[in-house]
């Protein structure tokens, strides 16, 4: 199966086999070598030279705990949505009791840096920005720097969801000052779901000491203390970290800059390739990501249709819209472990498929034969 | 090596190696029927046939959503601890608000259900019991069925912390009654950490229901939503939801009354051998636990000089004690994954390690030469 959803991505085999590895004590030497390497090496790719906390958990864990262990109840914060995983976001702002104001955009679209600057002048009481650097729902990546800049201007925390960029495009988060930067393991880097990642500067351990949201698993002060001595609070996933320490050495081993170069030259030959199929991009382009792009379901086609007919007939998973997006869109996910191959043979299924699910705008006659 | 904490436990080679299967969009049909099936042998050995719920967290992260599921800030509840994860719950309850009424009791001996009887007979306003079936910290299992019946006397809830017992030793949760029983992947289940599941029967959704502790990640109504389509809410640990597949198959082949044989002969032969090397187990026998046995460090031996003797010079790998009994205990895990060899080889690395680290009392010179 060519596996094209946003998540979770394909892993090397060397990474699947390294998580196949017998156990071993969590509180031992062999295992404090194991997160010894893998926290300089996310410290590495995420270019800070603060602290990367782990947690044993999926993304959504590490959106909760960049918020309860920055804010307390009836903090103001500006919830900067552009889909799906910024709702998230609110929402988990929301149930710990944080006042929120929301800002939303309409979706397939970015944010707007010059609107998150006028709605922090228009209340000082603000106290974070939580926004997502790349939302996963529709394919489209905010310009981080500039609404750090932005939010930097008046000395708010900024709380960056980046769950499924980070080791994909750049996002240097002390140049950019960043505060709190999550990702998660099923993504970019190549590994199974399981452990999520964070980044905390100082600006955000001092939000943290004055925070009083409820907390006790993802508390950030037990993470780090443990971390100190190279372990973590609870018991963690101790076979995904052993894959993750290969797939870090592989990314490593590639180079930064070529992975980031490759993203890029694959994420637009997916756009290109999408478009001259007559396939209308759901994002707007200047915004498009790198790592999934969401493509409108054309009319006349049923979305599950498509999906489905691909999967059986191609051996090519796609995922769907999400909540409000469900039927209207599928999303290509190009992410960590992924080929110029792997996008053709995407690209070739759905020029065989969509003629078949009821498509035919877009394609000239002549294509549509060509397809055949 | 010999892995013998009181998990992660060793894993069974087919377990590991399905844990090493490529990945799989986790909202598609293959997956779903992979959740189908481990839900429904978990709750064969929950003997539930109320909900089991799958989180993708360690064991810490069952207990606090268990809490935050049912309880609400301001709610009284009587923590009943006998060591560490006694306090572990305790603290979680508190740190989330609630009225926490404790009632510990001596480390190495087990909860008194008349004592549990006789606080909630005072202290009508009560809501629910916190208590652990098998505290790990000191190898003492809990009398659950008794505190169960004494709970229900008073029609309270209980929320118990079965982490390092269910699959292990018997724990038919319907019939004794409880409400919300916890557990984790890297125990007796013998797959790798970052998989907890919990179970939660009609009285604990209508607590549910009451419930106002603030949740998002851990809520218990989200993942019974997403369970109904065999889904988790968030991305789950795929690989571990591979391994656990595996496991249960094993464990359903070998029969649940076969493991519970074995772990209580296993449990016995540690108890028994530790006591004919002339050291004192720390637990009450009356109430020793079959999946970790805690020793007391005899006099005149440090407790890491043992640990890592035995480590680097016979490849097991014991366990300390945990705080207020580092240094006092050292623990050997027998659950999951365990022969009868296993055992013996502790034994006779403890026989031979003893008197290099400084121990005589109770061995025989007889018995010291042979150990030499």
């Amino acid at each position: 199966m060519n596996l094209r959803v946003p998540g979770p991505t394909p892993c090397p085999d060397v990474v699947l086999q390294a998580g196949a590895a017998p156990m071993v004590n969590h509180r031992g030497k062999e295992f404090a070598a194991v997160i010894e390497e893998v926290t300089a090496n996310l410290k590495e790719i995420f270019q800070t030279k603060h602290d990367v906390l782990t947690l044993t958990a999926s993304g959504t864990g590490a959106m909760e705990a960049s918020v309860v262990n920055m804010l307390s109840p009836g903090d103001k914060v500006l919830c900067v949505s552009i889909g799906a995983f910024g709702d998230r976001l609110t929402s988990i702002a929301e149930a710990f009791g944080a006042q929120v104001i929301k800002l939303p955009f309409p979706v397939g679209t970015a944010a707007d840096p010059g609107a998150i600057k006028d709605a922090l002048s228009k209340d000082s009481e603000i106290k974070a920005v939580l926004v997502t650097h790349n939302e996963t729902s529709t394919g489209v990546t905010n310009d981080i720097q500039a609404i750090s800049k932005a939010v930097k201007e008046y000395d708010k925390l900024i709380i960056v969801d980046a769950i499924s960029s980070m080791g994909s495009v750049p996002f240097p988060v002390d140049d950019w000052d960043c505060d709190v930067v999550m990702s998660g393991s099923q993504k970019g880097w190549m590994c199974p779901p399981g452990l999520a990642m964070v980044s905390v500067n100082e600006r955000a351990w001092e939000a943290h000491k004055q925070a009083k949201m409820p907390r006790f698993y993802w508390d950030f002060t037990q993470t780090k203390r443990s971390l100190e001595r190279n372990e973590n609070p609870w018991t963690p996933a101790v076979s995904i970290f052993f894959s993750m320490q290969v797939a870090l050495r592989l990314m490593k081993e590639e180079g930064m800059e070529v992975i980031y170069a490759r993203q890029e030259k694959i994420g637009k030959m997916t756009r290109e390739g999408v478009k001259s199929l007559g396939l209308s991009l759901f994002a707007e382009e200047s915004h498009a990501s790198n790592t999934v792009t969401a493509v409108t379901v054309p009319e006349g086609v049923q979305a599950g249709d498509l999906i489905r007919t691909i999967r059986d007939e191609h051996a090519v998973e796609l995922a769907g819209g999400q909540a409000s997006l469900t039927g209207k869109i599928f999303r290509i996910g190009h992410l960590g472990l992924v080929t110029e191959e792997d996008i053709t043979q995407v690209l070739e299924a759905l020029r065989e498929s969509l003629p078949k699910v009821g498509f035919s705008g877009g394609l000239t006659a002549k294509t549509v034969q060509e397809a055949r």
